[in-house]
């Protein structure tokens, strides 16, 4: 690890220099209820941005103005984000609220159209209500601030069903000076890689060019927030960006010496949002960690880790504490990944460590640990670790248990 | 349609001549509760016979028995069939123990071992209780029979966690004579095409080549029971076994005039059975049909279909009566299938018939047929058709709502 360290408190976005935020409610779900529904950030200097959005093609207006936005410019001041409705399959009217949106922040927020991400969560299939919208995005132009209740405001403006906010912030040491990273996001049902009703939003106060930071943040995002899953489904919103706006002072680049303790910062704060997303799984009660090892590749190790992170079987009995390896040997077979059942190997461990107790190994059955594997996933959080035996593929996904709370929530909305 | 007729009553295989059954209780599952557990089917004279085997790489011993078995014999007298034990993950002693109910069979029913397939159903990762089988089968080999009462004996025998049997006969009429095919079936969970904790057996007294007979079923099969789905689990012990005895005299080849007849007679067995699988699906409350059409191909179309189809989030709307079409979108989005969300259509439909009424068509939203939709999706069965506007390609699939119920069934074994 390199000299960084993780915050124990943490503001969200507003901890990176140079940065002002809000959140306001505005009333996007037209409930009249009080709650912070839009947030809105702004770079006192232009920065550089990377982004990364789901890859679902049915993809929410905002997520296509952003695309064609990064792809387009080179500086960015920041993003507008609302919760509660998400702008997808509403077709060009839904393109147009968009870009009403960022023309909305222009000017109230004094930059250009064109410097401004637009982020939108919530139900599918519904025009935004523009004119409050927008009245919004005023209001929250007028408070902008860099105080910690900013922050925190922001960090509850993007929330849906989640049930608490979701913020971390680290600390990278150079020679030149203290730079930060410091993110908040949201995200608890429709999750899965590639991304799930997922938004996450990182300031740092480093200057990166933007080809550097979209390397990093593609790198990160792989292994963090597309290692999570709740419920299998890919939301049409999901979106991670990251500013970098240099108000730190320190220029980073790859030749850098701090460079890899910023590259590991980043990764944590990724992780550490991830799973926080993951945590706050709709109604879940468990936390577990598949890893794969020992597959002919790492492609493999993902299709053999999803299908045991997706089965609603094995998921099933996690929520009932019942140690079903038969199941996850199901779910491998299924996976598409090459295996032989004579080369498997399957372990549980208790979670962030402990010792491994085997379950299945290479054809032998270990029902003389049914006690220790029952103590493992009586547990809030646990591991499974297979290994197939085939090569040197490995794959870590984490999961959750399916519960009666998870289908009663959505069964309407 | 050709002429061919399905019975309004089914004892199940035994409907077909030449075949004598028994379904007998040998307590596979140690709970001395008398509930019948082993099924043995044997035909009089030698038969042809075809198999479709689920693909899981995780197959159980009995699954790989009969896929050699299959590959190598010509002629087959039957099978046994037990249920409560899956005989999977079990490695060599589970090959040897399926060996031995092969032998068991031949000697207290006079025939080869080569000439009995052998089908598991149950609990995976434990070894059968043989002297229970052994014991079980002789017993129902002393009580092999042609009655009605037999039929269903052996129909119960083979249910796991199924709520009601599943028979189904069907009559063909040719110059010759009258053909029948007759056959069961089980399954209720880890159901999910190619194929899932389930079996069929199906029989008929025609006469059929083995080559035609396979070519025959491997298409119903494709069709049929690949085409439901509870939950996503592709099982590791699936088989749908058929036997042609000719006892009803009567030889039939592609080039006969019966042929088409007797083909659907064997597709509509087939489709009736599977449809009895999911609408007996575990603690669920709905079977909704999704069809998919103007996919850029066949291949494509089953992509949206099983997105639509497994997906937690859309099976938890059936499951409130929430005719949520934006989830259905987010499913076809991440599918993989090629699409435009500007090209999409949706439509709801009563089942089996009933006007389609318009969700999404074309980036046009119809709210103003809520009504409509909530009124399709209130009923136990009802209808989602697509049209994907990018080709010819098709599909359907059965599938059904996620409970609560199912999850609470499921949390332990």
């Amino acid at each position: 690890m390199g000299t960084f360290t993780i915050s124990d408190s943490s503001s969200g976005c507003i901890d990176a220099a140079g940065f002002r935020i809000a959140g306001v409610h505005c009333d996007v779900r037209g409930k009249g209820d009080g709650r912070l529904d839009l947030a809105l950030l702004i770079s006192d200097k232009p920065a550089t941005a990377a982004g990364v959005f789901t890859r679902n093609r049915v993809a929410a207006a905002p997520v296509r103005l952003d695309r064609e936005l990064l792809a387009r410019g080179e500086t960015f001041r920041g993003f507008v984000a609302n919760s509660g409705n998400a702008n997808a399959c509403t077709g060009e009217n839904g393109m147009g609220d968009a870009q009403v949106m960022q023309a909305a922040v222009a000017t109230a927020a004094d930059c250009n159209p064109d410097e401004i991400f637009v982020c939108s969560t919530g139900r599918i299939g519904k025009r935004l209500p523009m004119q409050r919208i927008v009245a919004g995005i005023a209001d929250a132009a007028a408070k902008l601030d860099s105080s910690p209740e900013a922050g925190l405001s922001a960090a509850d403006a993007i929330l849906t069903s989640d049930t608490r906010r979701k913020v971390c912030t680290a600390r990278v040491k150079t020679d030149a000076g203290t730079v930060t990273v410091a993110g908040m996001a949201k995200g608890a049902g429709m999750i899965e890689p590639n991304m799930a009703t997922m938004l996450a939003f990182i300031c740092t106060d480093a200057e990166v060019s933007q080809a550097d930071l979209q390397a990093l943040l593609s790198e990160s995002v792989n292994s963090t927030f597309n290692a999570v899953t709740v419920d299998g489904d890919e939301s049409t919103n999901d979106t991670v960006l990251l500013f970098a706006n240099g108000a730190s002072g320190v220029r980073l680049d790859p030749h850098h010496p701090a460079w890899e303790a910023f590259r590991e910062a980043l990764a944590a704060v990724c992780h550490d949002l991830a799973k926080k997303i993951v945590g706050d799984g709709e109604k879940i009660t468990k936390v577990v960690e598949v890893r794969i090892d020992g597959a002919a590749s790492d492609a493999d190790a993902e299709l053999a880790a999803r299908a045991i992170a997706n089965s609603l079987l094995v998921k099933s009995s996690w929520y009932g504490n019942d140690p079903n390896w038969g199941r996850l040997m199901d779910a491998l077979g299924y996976s598409g990944a090459a295996m032989a059942e004579e080369t498997i190997s399957i372990h549980y461990a208790g979670a962030p460590e402990g010792e491994a107790v085997p379950a299945f190994t290479r054809g032998t059955i270990h029902e003389d640990c049914l006690a220790d594997w029952k103590a493992i996933v009586a547990a809030k959080e646990f591991r499974i670790l297979v290994n197939l035996g085939q090569g040197n593929g490995s794959s870590r996904v984490w999961s959750t248990d399916l519960t009666e709370g998870y289908v009663n929530f959505n069964k309407s909305e």
